[in-house]
């Protein structure tokens, strides 16, 4: 047995998130299917349980964990994940393999040994996301997937006053997704940097974890600051809240992408 | 009756082209359809005649004439296309009006009134095209509809002296779609640039007017001299030779895109 690193990058638009569901396309579950026919060649044919696009998915493979469970329309350019499995294939041709298996949507950007035990979401030390806010009064066709229209969120000094009072270890608890189970809402915020590029906003956020929605409700939050709807010192009471109603709206899942995962160096 | 003078930008992966075709979806169709709520307030509902994700798509509007006659697959920023009819509204109504109307990989990005008998298409001066290819080992999800994956084209020197023969005053009959009836094949390449972007060469394009699939034709042999298969003096050959089958493959449309389009001043 090997434990593999495996980093992807995929479009979620056309998928339910990164994690297998019953109600439609993950992005675990065609990766993980992508590893069948690697391991079954002696077997007997794999039966095709699944068509998409043509595309006959052969039943279920080895348990591919990836360190971010990205939600429907979340997109990755550097979503990390785990397998441990018997495979006597070189890193590079188990990486040609999968991109051949998988639809052009989800890419196989890096497949390295990892040490024995590795695993994507529990070993990760800390995630970078990107979101990107159009501001201009027309929403390019070619944001339509990756960007949120906000044309009001234009105060971009606002914005910077309240992200840095977000920055830091805070209990994060009213940036959670209504309902969630999660007890452990503190969290650390390294960074939350913007850019402007054109036509836009683009909001990087580096932190030691993230609850369910975090990101996205941080934007929200956000975008109501850049949009005058609340003043920046107003970020100090929706922290001490830690209820969900005191925080912005939950930005659109197209903008957010997760970038990339960090490990300690021995990984 | 006011001749209107329309920008737009549009993802032209769902559709067969800018122009009407009986084969599928056009940009220009849709256009055209959009503006017939506009006309027919007065009037009685138009009857739905066809429905595309939901949206019922209603009788014929107005003849739109689009600057290029962008193939299936290829994109905008500035087509520009212009419109005669009786409407009393102001622009910018009428570009609020078109995009409330239109798909969203269909933007009317400008509207502005043109001299009467401002045509698009015959007052064009040149148009701007660029195209993307990516030459980095995997293709990244993002860049699927976008960028044609040729990662043997690394010689950007190479493609630059062969771009220098392209430019200026030329027969380019041996970049023409075979089987084009058009006779006179003489154009003008003002401008053939090469720049290196993250994982990929962006081409930009500026001539007085273009072939069928010239642009295509052009970056196929480009992307030919690129990976060595052709030597950049061989073009004046492929120039000399007036015959298609002289020059590169046709490059794939989804890496074009119609940049501008240049009219003089009193358009």
């Amino acid at each position: 047995m090997r434990t593999l690193k495996l980093r992807l990058s995929y479009d979620g638009t056309n998928y339910v998130g990164w994690q297998r569901q019953t109600n439609g396309l993950s992005v675990q579950e065609l990766v993980e299917s992508a590893f069948v026919p690697l391991m079954s060649r002696a077997v007997e044919r794999p039966v095709a349980s699944r068509v998409r696009g043509g595309r006959a998915i052969e039943g279920r493979g080895p348990t591919v964990a990836g360190a971010g469970r990205t939600d429907a329309g979340v997109h990755a350019l550097g979503q990390v994940a785990s397998v441990t499995l018997d495979l006597d294939l070189v890193p590079s041709a188990i990486q040609r393999a999968l991109n051949v298996r998988l639809p052009d949507d989800i890419r196989v950007v890096g497949v390295v040994d990892a040490r024995p035990g590795f695993h994507a979401r529990h070993h990760a030390l800390g995630k970078t996301y990107r979101y990107r806010l159009v501001t201009t009064g027309v929403l390019s066709p070619f944001d339509r997937w990756y960007a949120w229209h906000a044309p009001d969120a234009r105060d971009l000094e606002a914005m910077r006053a309240a992200a840095g009072r977000l920055v830091g270890t805070h209990d994060f608890a009213s940036f959670q997704a209504a309902g969630s189970a999660v007890r452990a809402t503190v969290r650390t915020l390294h960074r939350l940097d913007f850019a402007a590029d054109a036509g836009g906003i683009v909001i990087e956020i580096d932190g030691n974890g993230f609850l369910r929605h975090m990101v996205r409700a941080i934007v929200g939050t956000l975008a109501d600051v850049g949009s005058g709807l609340r003043p920046p010192e107003s970020i100090d009471a929706v922290l001490a809240a830690r209820d969900r109603a005191a925080a912005g709206p939950t930005a659109p899942a197209a903008g957010l992408t997760l970038v990339s995962v960090r490990y300690a160096a021995v990984c």
